[in-house]
């Protein structure tokens, strides 16, 4: 475990280094979350703030979210939209 | 794991602020509850007082619990409906 | 994990003060069951005495158990009819 | 973790504490045995002893196990038909 | 975890003293295999040898295999043909 | 765990060692996602960057990803189209 | 746990004494590779030189792999197609 200076970062330390980015979460259910990554644990258990549900293939956002955490275990990817 | 004040706060520890929130609570299987959080661990396991059960795109609750205990490994988000 | 007054006990801690009263689990697989929970572990592991098995939408009971161990990975919710 | 003697035992104590009875043991995916459980650990994998298998509502067993191994995670719930 | 003579045997320790005895292993997926256990660890995985795959009701061996290890994960029940 | 030279290495040091390389990643759900794979963790968490989403037997890119943080949990299979 | 000649090897160390062996690797969504077993660890995460996979009764291969990981938690079986 050392860390010199080439080693790449893990994923999961490059996705707490996103925070307050805008993110697309998509779950196994097919249901897509967009919003800004408020916060994120090794689990990646999240929090987004103004998050947006899409449905599929429906381009438009099905329900808004002020404040949502979702459970990591249900998460198929997290894109990150805009990035450090 | 230091704890400066500019490291933003871990998921489980926003969830565990927010008690006696009303919280939306939304399992796999698609139905939804709606209630005062009384309770929350580290697993999502929760204790929802007053809760109505709603069921997809239906806007009438379907039961009433007056105390449910929901197990976490069932949950893929909590909305949190109002925030410190 | 300070233990002061006014901290809110936790799901299974509230879980384990609820025992001998009548309690309805609900299964992942739609089934039901109500019955007085004469037991329960941090896994969710219960026992039900004088166990009723109610399937979906049915009123009646479709089973009747004296003693039923139910491993607590398939729990989906349990609600307390009558708690402390 | 005190053990006075009003604490009620765990769910997989009293399994244990039921072993040679006859049992009913119902699976995720809807079959059932009943036999005489011969064995059981902490992880509800059980060694059922002169067992039958039953399907959904079908009366007649479908077929007979002199000595069977189910593995503990398949279990959704375990009735003990007789009780010490 | 006394170990007194009367104290039965775990489900586990009863598997492995049944090594080169006939088993049968039903998995989840409804498949069938028949042969000789050669091993067997504490996570179900066993390695077979001369297996034949079954499927259902059919009673004819749809496959041949000379050694396969199986994952335990996917294992319903191992009936145990000839034991000790 | 002696480490001499004739020991292979274990698959996931040999992941760690192709990053940069260009692969395939198959999903559970079929959904199959081509890019240069910046980072991957033991559990297969991985980040790839000029990521292409594939459906099944769909020759074109159904969606493009500049930088994508796939959950190891739902990884099938990681082809390594190019490796050291 | 002693470790007398008599005693038979586990199957996790069975596998790895296969290394370079032709295996076929049954996956739990019916896919099948064949190909030669590179490297494999504790949890079946392994990895497949020269991999063919077939798609059920299709005997002909549905695609190729020079060098493909395969996720441990997919497998239900690993035929070794010769052995040491």
């Amino acid at each position: 475990m050392s860390s010199t200076p080439q080693q790449p970062k893990r994923p999961l330390t490059i996705l707490q280094r996103s925070l307050n980015m805008k993110v697309s979460v998509r779950l196994k259910n097919e249901l897509e979350y967009r919003g800004r990554m408020n916060n994120v644990d090794s689990y990646m258990n999240l929090i987004l703030l103004d998050a947006e549900e899409f449905n599929g293939a429906n381009a438009n956002p099905v329900a808004n979210y002020g404040k949502v955490v979702i459970r990591g275990n249900n998460v198929l990817f997290i894109k990150i939209e805009k990035d450090l």
